[in-house]
């Protein structure tokens, strides 16, 4: 079944808004079987949204349009599909109604200009949005379905998840997509690859493996396309997740394709009942920053002390002089005095210490740009690591983070 | 001048990979004067390519090209984009002995798969990449310029900026384009809109006025665009500017599009050889990311206490134990103190403190989700201030952020 996705909209087209609602839908079209043939971003005019129209629909069977339903007079997108179909915008007092209770629940009144948001093309079937005005409309057209939804990102994910997939699987029996992930954090695509490419050769041809990086983590994605009538492949595709995870186990982190690393051992810690501390230097607070993200977190994450100074760490982790000045602040012996001073200062049952030279300026000949110290550990033992990093000052605090993260992952399971 | 943007590539077509270089490509196409009609994003085949190439030829002068420049097998743009034309691959040696010395330089054999990188179609003039072994290609057909470029975004920029705008300028006599910024942060689009509406009412047609508002920052552009043979407005603009300015000074904080909040804040404390520390709760060590993302921020940012638990607010922070019975952490009362214990803790010459309830959980009737107090301040004066923000967390941790640096900028700029 193929899929083309029409952008409407000036900001988009002119790269003001970065348009993440595109791939939004094409992320959420091909996990449900569908294939995306193009996606086009046109502006806010009847030439360009009627062309658009055309050009999406030549060869696809369904059509998702995003933007210009708002109520006011340069959103034009309802009066433009309404010609390219020779229908007419009719009035839907249930619409009318469902904005006057929008607006009274708010304590605004209905205006004048919101009128316009209960005029739809005459063809077009109501998907209903429960997180704004502008409804999401469903219209069928010479064996084709245009789907158009608000460019707002959370109003149309609503619509496309909650109203439109699911009308779609209904009305084209579409097939069962099985898919498992294997997320994995501290090695990269092709060392993965190394490890189970004769797995991957043994595939059969219906089960496909996907790597999907993305900063400091790999998702792997697994896919059996059960048709109808055909039998399901979930048994053998969980077989081949196994028989992957056996040989990367100490790299994966989640099963769970929306799990962050941080969140991962936020749950770890949680079912231990122990908590966590950073004591940060180069990478100034982004650790902190990541873990402090996860709702919840502050059952487990005590805090953290960004050490960007020669004194802070002196005089706040108990890093010696001596060590400063003779192995320097970018040491193993530094991140250790690091994480020593953390968990006596913090009181927490695990440490995470970085100092490194994130760049651009700072490097030495022995120590150049992107050399990090990271350790990790409890009381009874601490861990250090060193890693090459590149030039680039936000990668270089980036991937430390995440590599730190996972260090600590490893530490806290072999506890 | 119209000019339409092809993206070739399944991983963005399918939603893997967010496109940010139609954007990039877009911005500042627009900033030079050329209008977009279409972006367009096609999967790596050959019809896809073909058919992409024609619906964004049509009606356009200029159209870029993205993608599927590679030396593997799938990358096949070049071979598509010659049956286009209806010209063969040719080899260049000049690419090929380039290519050797790139990877001679970094220790590396050249293997055979990337001979294929030095074959162009026959109409390619090159666009030479420094940054890369993928050439950019500018072909003229049929009164039309394509320009292919590798979807590698930070080669891609290098194309784009050093080799094809200068290109376009010279051949089609593009006219130029005078553009002023004002760089603001603490007030949004509306409450900037409402202060200089009767300015923007005022400006001539050809000067435009625009809102590009981001997260915590407002970006406001004045444009002229000089036709060749017109004179330069670029003197009314300046006066514009200021008179803007004067209206809203307290919230600009440059006039160059390109500075971060942070990195002005920076400038401020080098020119005044004075430094800075924060005290963090609920922003959990983003604005400490901020600042440190900044180059050599360590020579005015000397640390953080990200203060998550009550215990660290007390001890690591002289919190009073009787102020986060009575008031809580989220306070006034708190934050204040928090700012006086991290000032002397950090012996640093401005302190920033945040305590707030990011949410989605831990608010109450009188301190709903998203109620965050922030205080910055010296050894004489602390100013406390409370923000109301919204029920999504990340947004709240983001947008204190930038309220609390902007808070600090106001502060110092009355010392």
């Amino acid at each position: 079944m193929k899929v083309s996705i029409l952008t409407i909209g000036d900001e988009i087209l002119n790269g003001t808004t970065l348009d993440t609602n595109s791939s939004f839908i094409a992320k959420n079209c091909v996990a449900n079987g569908l294939e995306i043939i193009r996606a086009l971003s046109v502006a806010d005019n009847y030439k360009g949204i009627q062309d658009g129209m055309d050009i999406c629909a030549s060869e696809a069977t369904i059509i998702f349009i995003t933007g210009g339903l708002g109520p006011t007079k340069d959103d034009i997108t309802k009066e433009a599909m309404a010609r390219y179909f020779g229908v007419e915008l009719s009035f839907r007092e249930e619409i009318f109604s469902r904005i006057e209770a929008y607006f009274a629940k708010r304590g605004k009144k209905q205006v004048e200009l919101n009128k316009k948001l209960a005029y739809l093309p005459a063809n077009a079937e109501i998907l209903v949005n429960e997180r704004g005005t502008a409804q999401g409309m469903w219209m069928e057209h010479q064996d084709k379905v245009f789907i158009s939804m608000p460019g707002v990102p959370h109003e149309m994910q609503h619509l496309l998840m909650d109203r439109a997939l699911p009308k779609i699987k209904e009305k084209f029996q579409l097939a069962t997509i099985h898919n498992q992930y294997i997320m994995c954090a501290g090695i990269g695509e092709s060392a993965i690859y190394e490890k189970i490419e004769d797995i991957e050769n043994a595939l059969p041809q219906d089960i496909r493996l996907a790597y999907l990086p993305s900063l400091g983590t790999v998702k792997l994605r697994l896919t059996h396309i059960q048709n109808r009538g055909e039998a399901s492949k979930e048994k053998e595709i969980i077989e081949f997740r196994d028989k992957i995870v056996e040989r990367i186990a100490k790299y994966v982190y989640s099963y769970d394709e929306h799990k962050s690393l941080a969140q991962s051992i936020g749950e770890l810690l949680i079912e231990r009942k122990e908590n966590l501390a950073t004591a940060e230097s180069c990478t100034g607070g982004y650790i902190s920053h990541l873990l402090t993200s996860i709702p919840g977190s502050s059952a487990y994450f005590e805090g953290a002390l960004i050490a960007y100074s020669y004194d802070i760490k002196e005089l706040e982790l108990g890093v010696q002089q001596a060590t400063l000045m003779k192995e320097g602040a970018v040491s193993e012996a530094c991140v250790i005095e690091m994480t020593k001073g953390l968990l006596s200062k913090m009181k927490t049952n695990y440490g995470i210490s970085v100092s490194g030279i994130a760049g651009p300026g700072g490097g030495t000949p022995d120590k150049p740009v992107g050399t990090v110290w990271i350790a990790v550990g409890n009381k009874d033992k601490i861990v250090a690591k060193k890693f090459e990093l590149t030039k680039q000052r936000d990668y270089n605090i980036k991937i430390s983070a995440h590599t730190a993260l996972n260090l600590l992952r490893n530490f806290i399971l072999e506890q």
